[in-house]
């Protein structure tokens, strides 16, 4: 696309690469679920990954996933994903009706609902503080649509020695989340407790439901978390290290909140 | 809250400010619209906002705004807000039902239901390129929530000579929208053509339409937009402004698409 770059003086015309955003719609067994503004790819691992984190799939396993085109208009058919699941998971009741139900909604009580939901996260080893530091400068080389657009959010899953297995990039920071969890669900490598999850920006609630529906020991992000997203993460089991920034890095260490100073390495 | 901060050796417990995140739950005339993560304060302008920019209100006014304790948990008292118009507004479906007939959903039928929905913005006098991009500088000491945690995104309304005159903060991005659109709308200053909006991160597509709804003749962001955003600005008619951001800043114009180069100022 041609866009007009103004340096302080004139205006001149320049290519410029811009990120796409399309709509996705996704169902679960053929009823809807949500609609979602994506970077389209990888969306099958986006549904499913969604569908998992929010407790729709409910441990049912997923058959087949496919686009469902209508074919009335030829640049919308990639546009629809289903779910299949034969059946197994519960018919997803319409959000609206489910947060009917929560007229006295507040932050604990939507802490509480998970951890009625998910298993806490086992106890393992501690993650070491300079391997969480190192994760981000390890995932940057892979975050190619970010060094062409500037306008996308990464996540990623890596190993115990903070080595990057998978990364994602979405215009939404939460769909490059459930494209990691997908393709891990998708893989059989849920409950991912041997791996830590890694976000190129904020930690928000959400962000963390996410993770600990996926059963991630660790999570990394660049910048800052919520203070209901840290309650959240004690609550889990999982530890969560934030404002991971700097060459050499330094990072803030918001779960467990009693780890012991000489846990660092 | 105590938090530990690691600087490469040890990890040193410290005080550290958290940004809230609460859950907010919107009614229109008493029906459940929408459930949103929201940064507390502002509630009913973040409320009438959101109701705003998805069409809800359909030009009836506002009536009342009033918190809906069920006075059965203290603490969430102040999480559900109800906006009244007297049942001028039309009941809202539930967005799953208006979903399902969006099977060949894709961006251009969004941008057409846009069309559809919201008039052009007129045709004004250009906005000064350096105008444009001084806002950011001009807003960034309003954004304390942001000095203070590092966690929250900003939007501004400004008026023809780059001056702000309403900042609002969230964690939410598009909430940050809906506030700055609220306020506007309880102060009667809708449609906001004579204003620019701001936005301290990236313009999709739904800030776009929220802007457009709105009627604000200009969008200056300091990220990038998408493609989609750009289709649905130029179709608008605002200007948009993206990558506002150095000293002295630079900026991109990518709407309208035709303006000539010595407009530039």
């Amino acid at each position: 696309m041609l866009t007009q770059h103004w340096d302080g003086g004139a205006l001149r015309r320049r290519p410029d690469q811009l990120i796409v955003e399309e709509p996705l719609e996704i169902r679960l067994d053929g009823h809807l679920v949500a609609t979602t503004m994506r970077t389209p790819g990888h969306d099958f691992e986006l549904a499913v990954g969604l569908l998992h984190g929010d407790g729709l799939l409910a441990g049912a396993p997923v058959l087949s996933c496919r686009y469902c085109g209508t074919g009335s208009a030829v640049d919308s058919e990639f546009n629809v994903v289903s779910v299949d699941t034969g059946g197994a998971a519960p018919v997803p009741a319409a959000r609206l009706a489910t947060a009917t139900t929560a007229c006295g909604l507040c932050g604990s009580v939507a802490i509480e609902e998970l951890r009625d939901r998910i298993a806490p996260i086992p106890v393992g080893d501690p993650w070491p503080m300079d391997v969480l530091a190192a994760v981000p400068a390890r995932v940057h080389p892979d975050q190619g649509l970010f060094a062409a657009t500037g306008a996308v959010h990464a996540a990623a899953a890596f190993g115990r020695a903070g080595d990057p297995i998978l990364v994602r990039e979405d215009i939404g920071r939460h769909n490059a989340v459930d494209k990691v969890v997908g393709r891990l669900l998708l893989d059989g490598r849920l409950p991912a407790t041997d791996l830590g999850l890694y976000v190129s920006g904020r930690a928000g609630f959400e962000i963390v439901q996410k993770a600990w529906a996926a059963g991630f020991s660790a999570v990394v992000a660049v910048s800052a978390p919520s203070a209901l997203a840290v309650e959240a993460a004690r609550q889990s089991g999982m530890t969560l290290a934030g404002f991971v920034r700097g060459e050499p890095p330094v990072a803030n260490l918001y779960a467990p909140a009693d780890r012991s100073p000489d846990a660092a390495r």
